[in-house]
């Protein structure tokens, strides 16, 4: 075997060896303490074993034999940077091991500092410094060593620590003396039981330990949640301690370069004189506001500062790093991008494409999602001190605060004189539709993201809490219970949908806030895009508000959740219980004037731009009289024996009415119903065009699943209710028909299917209930746990799940595109405002998304984003 | 223009110059009098004018000038032959037009007989035969041509005859004197109006008319529904007429070579001497068998034979054919394939193969599979008067007679003490269960062919008649009312499952028939399949029966079914309260030893043969007490409030319970579920084979979505649970777990899927369930529509919708084979015993098809059937 030829692998790399791209191999904490030391930055010296080392090393459960010996030659370039002597008694080297993988992931054995120490090492940090330091950062080394490499709980430390204090009657660390301070170290050394004396194998056994740390449990669960390849290995940084705790002009801090709550270009952050970084985040002294600094060290201050215009200038991004004071001289410890509000994100991104530190698209690329979501809506006061007594799902966002009421009818009633009011429903069904309306917000007990109260809150842009199941309702007695609370009608509780709290009694609220910043980058957005913003809107209010909110049409305008008016139920009760045709045309002849009102208000708002109407979708039962007074009123109003009223509306029962009788089925049985919507939108769009609107009706078939259907109801209902208005009116309006994409069988057969239609629409939402066979009515009782197990990675109905799913889409697209190149296509479900999604919805070559008015800025900035990341320009 | 390149295209065709292939051009009809003709039998003879002819008129609105003079030349041929003159007043050719498309297909126009009659050519006729001769010759051609030329409806005709027969005073047409019968003529030459006095113009008229008739709308509806496409085209037969009501030696009749109803090699058929075809058939006089025709004219009668004999050797299928004898000569006017009893469809195939008529595969082409069914059960006596009160839907087939009764407890009592009993509900449940195994059959008022009720009944090879909506059922009362009949309980009914009737009383039943033929049949169907035939079972006793009819194992043995037995149900209830993992694995205990013995008395019948068993299906509130007779044991046996036992119980309820928490959905949640089930599996097959039997146990878990469920089940279920009892048992048995391929998403995944499972079984039902978007306990209301108005060409829960359905099977098997080629795939759903279904199974490369013991004689042959026409040798 000729030695030779092995080329030996690189597995130890000295800060002045690697760069902030180098993240893969160096982790994102070693590479950017690379950089920094790169350009010249003060970091104390150090170097970094790889991920590859790690790899290795759970591969064959041994170091790779280079990486010891690499180390030491990279610690000997550390003793001469340093001038101390690792293991040395007299002037001993101390280091800090700390992981540091690729990606930021919690779960993973972190930090050992002080490591270096053992009694004869000490003795040499006591002669260099003080013995009650010495054995501070002797007590520190043990229990970092302690937890990191042997497992030991961090509570035995603490009961080990708070024995001391109570012995010695004091309550704070600092109050200990130096003989307390051994006498720390010592139990602390009982606990941990052999520690090595050789600074070389506790270096080597701190290595390894966060090495297998890549393969604990919560970290390989974390991976799983969020996607993480196995694969990438996390690496180990050793650097050369620098003490904040020397003495007076020694300190610690850690500094923003912008305000992270605000986004404001001013340096931010916090700092202790003589403490070390721990000693900032723990919390037992109140660190400064770093302002502070100035008037203690002002050179200090203005060098920090100065490394804080470096590090933006290096990286383009807001930096959040951690800095040490030692003996008057600054080091930088790490540095990293800083987490920020979703103003000061905003902020931000604005200001640095302005500063041209960064470009527009990049700017772009840096706001996320759930950020913009918390733009728009209120919510609890972060600041306020509340009582959280539940948390249900974040259901639909912002926060609102009311008296709590129990029954709908009540709940429209007070809500529509003026109260502020919490609807609080085991479920809500389209019956609650008047009293939602009326609340500021609704709560209940059962249901997920996407039953019935969450659709219709975020259709209304209204807070909602869904499913927080710890809450018991009791309809009866009108409270609800959680744990020891008991609430009753009428207290008033707050509800935030953002984040899912339920907190008793009224609770600050903070207002949303909608930058010049945001609104500009909007506009940036809108240039850089290519797929179209389209809303789903029922009403003339909310389409006004889309299209404030920058939308290009409604995509999606139920058409039922007009008849769910009070004014028209009692027409639509009595559609219902007709016997025949005659009777059912009766009844919906006074439905009419109403829809085509809704219609003719939408033309109005929509000027110009299309609005795609979808024909009644839901299965009749879901509007049929279920409670006696509504019973008696039909009785009355049409004579009907009560009892065969309550017999028809037996008879309209389902086992599973989600695939019952409903959408296209309904349109074909009684084509009259659908015959009176399509006069109503084309007689709406004539009228609106005779007042001088641009309109663009679109005609959307819900729920077919063969050609054959559609093919139906534009021979046998569209196409001669057309021309009957038409010849009726002396005059024509252009319109289209097309379908929605919610049934599996139409996304296989849409080659079929786009013979006929000349739009597809794809209902994400009854798509994914039925490629997954979940109803969303019912998953509460396991989705959540497949969420926890990790058998689902996120909710099908919030993010679009592109394996199933999304190649039904792809099926359908490629397929529909045969027919008909230019076939407009789009999104509709809820899916459609949801930021994955919608980058999905760029890579399938769909035309537009449609979504709620208030998250039209998510898609425009998601969409904008798609575009920038899979057709960089 | 050079005319001589244009070549003429022949369009008309003379009886010599076709054959039996030629069915496209010449139509059914042409063809086989062409073929008649080159044989040398005695056909009138004539000349068909070709469907191209017919697509070329309906294209430019007139026939190509080539056709008349073609028909022209022709008819000079049959003038030679004949003797006779068309449009000669003193030799009249007189001939018949009659329409015959390559398929036949009703709702086309069909025929005119003795054109070429006016009131010249009459008179010629007259003198040739005799004045009522010519008459009644003349009113029958009147007759037709104005209703087939000039759409005048047949009742006018009749109308006028009536009138006639008032007049005189008689009830017969043959009591109607010469005078009468020109009476006749005149009236219906008034109602018939112009009648083109040319032969020849009567003739274009004709054939331009039988053309036209290919695009009225039930011939278009009728293509539409049967697939059949619409540029074919009809040809038009124009024949010499001969007569069969000339004087004594002349007659008419129709031929089978062998008994349609017992298929005995017999020449069948009835003759009416002295008159024309359409006496024979029009039952106002009563025809003779053919037997009698030896003693009258024994020569035409050996003709005969041997002309069956012929035609016969020349079709190789049994035929069915028309003869003529025109003054002491037999002319044969038309042959086609005979239709039969299903008993004799079998016989006759058997029969003739064994006579090397032909081949065995073309005998097991021959056989379909609704005549398969039909041989397998009961059914009401064809011959007999029953009164048919209702007709529902024919969900199972069979009939069965017995005393009517509503409640399922008493049903279940009285059928166990013996009495015939046949269960009437609005739709069944799983807890009717006990009532329907006692009864002889279901009848429902609600449901389709795959509704509970069907399923069941199928799956025990018990009669059901459902979703006879008509009925309307009053369970207070205790009776159904149907019209204006009421049925009281304990009245008797006769239900049939095969043709979907209702029967008042009792009807007498005719014996199923399984022919030594049919089973060598089976044998044979056996060597030329490749396809597996496997059963549905889930007792001994099925499985016995299925082991039988043939099955090579059970491909779907539902584990629920199990759970329902009364002696069970106690601790089911128990286990479905339960409260903690603890309480419920205490109640699962008490049912493991019974779902124990189930598994190991399969495992002895199936010695040998795969048991593919499912783990738990239904939602647990599909088992839960909701009388309040069970809540109350259930309160007395736990000790629980029986208000807390109806909370639980409620809070088990879902919005759509098909698309909820069911399936491997309840394992992961309730893992000790599945636990005890694979637990009950291993022990009874390791105990099975200890007593000497085969085993091959199959672990299936249902309702796989995504790839990590069946993982998490087998890491956390299957394989712990199989450790520790092979542990325990000092002993292991070789099992496989697989999946059901049954939502959307597992077909569209399946390469992720295949990397966890061992074999997928298409579950159909629950696929077409979401791959349509149709519950099938809802379709009901809509699905019927559709199928009449042609949306839907069958139910798809019935054939397997196979542009979509079979889509997603198509890309799951080409998915699953990439990761696993040798993997074992099958359909179980109720399509694995429907012969359409089953030639699709063949052909997507699966392995088996599963289906109700009942239904494997189906399968067998079906399956060979697929082998035979896809993949012939």
């Amino acid at each position: 075997m000729l030695l030779s030829s092995v080329t030996m692998t690189k597995y130890v790399y000295s800060f002045e060896e690697g760069n902030k791209e180098m993240k893969a191999l160096l982790g994102g904490k070693g590479a950017n303490l690379a950089q920094m030391t790169s350009i010249g930055l003060e970091v104390p010296p150090g170097f970094t074993v790889t991920s590859e080392a790690c790899l290795q090393y759970l591969k064959d459960d041994e170091l790779p034999p280079e990486v010891e010996s690499q180390m030491r030659e990279k610690m000997e370039v550390l003793e001469e940077l340093t001038g101390k002597k690792f293991g040395d008694k007299n002037n001993p080297l101390l280091v800090s091991v700390r992981s540091g993988a690729a990606i930021s992931m919690p779960g993973m054995m972190d930090t050992v500092l002080n490591l270096g120490l053992n009694k004869d090492t000490l003795e040499g940090l006591k002669e260099q410094t003080n013995e009650r330091f010495a054995y501070d950062s002797y007590r520190r080394f043990l229990n970092m060593f302690g937890e990191v490499v042997r497992d030991i709980p961090h509570s035995q430390f603490e009961e080990r620590m708070d024995e001391v204090k109570k012995e010695k009657g004091v309550e704070n660390d600092l109050d200990l003396d130096t003989k307390d301070m051994k006498e720390v170290c010592d139990r602390y050394a009982d606990l941990v039981g052999d520690i090595p004396y050789d600074p070389w194998d506790q270096l080597l056994e701190a290595v390894k330990s966060v090495f297998r740390s890549w393969n604990n449990k919560r970290a390989i669960k974390y991976r799983e949640i969020n996607g993480v390849p196995h694969n990438m290995g996390t690496a180990v940084n050793v650097q050369s301690m620098v003490f904040g705790n020397t003495g007076p002009d020694s300190g610690s801090g850690v500094a923003f370069t912008r305000n992270p709550s605000t986004g404001e270009n001013e340096v931010y952050g916090e700092f202790l004189m003589n403490a070390q970084g721990e000693d900032v985040v723990a919390g037992i002294r109140t660190p400064h506001h770093l302002d502070e600094l100035k008037g203690i060290m002002p050179e200090i201050h203005s060098q920090l500062k100065y490394v804080c215009k470096i590090l933006e200038n290096e990286y383009g991004e807001m930096q959040d790093m951690e800095f040490t004071i030692e003996c008057g001289k600054l080091y930088i410890l790490q540095t990293r991008d800083g987490k920020r509000s979703p103003n000061a994100a905003v902020k931000i991104a604005y200001d640095m494409a302005m500063e041209d530190l960064i470009s527009k698209e990049t700017a772009l690329m840096r706001i996320k999602g759930d950020q913009i979501e918390k733009l728009l809506h209120k919510s609890i006061d972060p600041d306020a001190d509340v009582n959280v007594i539940a948390k249900g799902l974040n259901a639909s966002p912002g926060a609102a605060c009311g008296s709590v009421v129990f029954d709908t009818d009540e709940a429209a009633r007070r809500g529509e004189a003026g109260e502020d009011i919490i609807l609080v429903r085991p479920e809500t069904t389209p019956d609650d539709i008047h009293g939602l309306a009326a609340s500021r917000g609704v709560l209940t007990s059962r249901g997920g993201k996407t039953s019935h109260a969450a659709l219709v809150a975020r259709g209304m842009g209204q807070p909602c809490v869904a499913g927080a199941e710890s809450i018991s309702i009791d309809l009866e007695d009108q409270c609800f219970r959680v744990g020891d609370v008991t609430v009753m009608k009428d207290d008033i509780i707050t509800i935030d949908g953002t984040s899912g709290e339920v907190v008793l009694g009224e609770a600050p609220l903070v207002e949303p806030d909608f930058s010049l910043e945001f609104q500009e980058m909007l506009r940036w957005a809108d240039e850089v895009r290519t797929l179209g913003v389209r809303m789903n809107a029922d009403t003339p209010e909310d389409a006004k508000k889309g299209m404030e909110l920058g939308a290009e049409g409604i995509g999606l305008c139920r058409t039922e959740h007009m008849f769910f008016d009070l004014e028209r139920l009692g027409a639509v009760h009595e559609m219902i219980i007709a016997d025949s045709e005659e009777e059912r045309m009766k009844a919906l002849e006074k439905i009419t004037p109403y829809q085509k009102k809704d219609f003719y208000e939408l033309f109005q708002v929509l000027d110009g731009y299309p609005i795609v109407i979808r024909l009644l979708d839901p299965p009749l039962h879901e509007f049929a009289p279920t409670d006696s007074e509504s019973q008696k009123n039909l009785a009355k109003s049409t004579g009907m024996d009560i009892k065969e009223i309550r017999r028809k509306v037996a008879r309209l029962e389902e086992s599973n009415p989600m695939l019952g009788h409903r959408g296209c089925r309904l349109g074909i049985i009684y084509p009259e119903i659908y015959k009176m919507q399509v006069r109503a939108i084309l007689e709406a769009a004539i009228e609106a065009r005779e007042q001088g609107c641009v309109v663009k009706p679109r005609i959307m078939v819900p729920l077919i699943g063969t050609k054959e259907e559609l093919k139906f109801l534009k021979d046998n209902v569209v196409q001669p209710t057309a021309e009957k208005v038409f010849s009726e009116r002396g005059n024509m309006v252009e319109f289209k028909v097309g379908t929605m994409i919610e049934i599996p069988r139409a996304a296989l057969t849409a080659d079929e299917i786009a013979q006929e239609a000349e739009f597809f629409s794809f209902g994400t939402n009854d798509l994914t209930q039925m490629t997954f066979g979940f109803s969303r009515d019912d998953v509460g009782t396991f989705v959540p746990q497949y969420i926890e197990q990790g058998i689902l990675k996120e909710d099908p109905f919030h993010s679009l799940d592109e394996d199933g799913v999304g190649l039904l889409i792809n099926i359908c697209v490629e397929k529909g595109r045969k027919i008909n190149e230019s076939m407009s296509m789009g999104i509709c479900g809820e899916h459609g405002g949801e930021p994955n999604s919608i980058k999905f919805s760029h890579r399938a070559g769909l035309d537009y998304v449609s979504c709620s008015p208030y998250r039209v800025p998510i898609a425009r900035i998601s969409a904008a984003q798609a575009r920038i990341q899979f057709n960089p320009s």
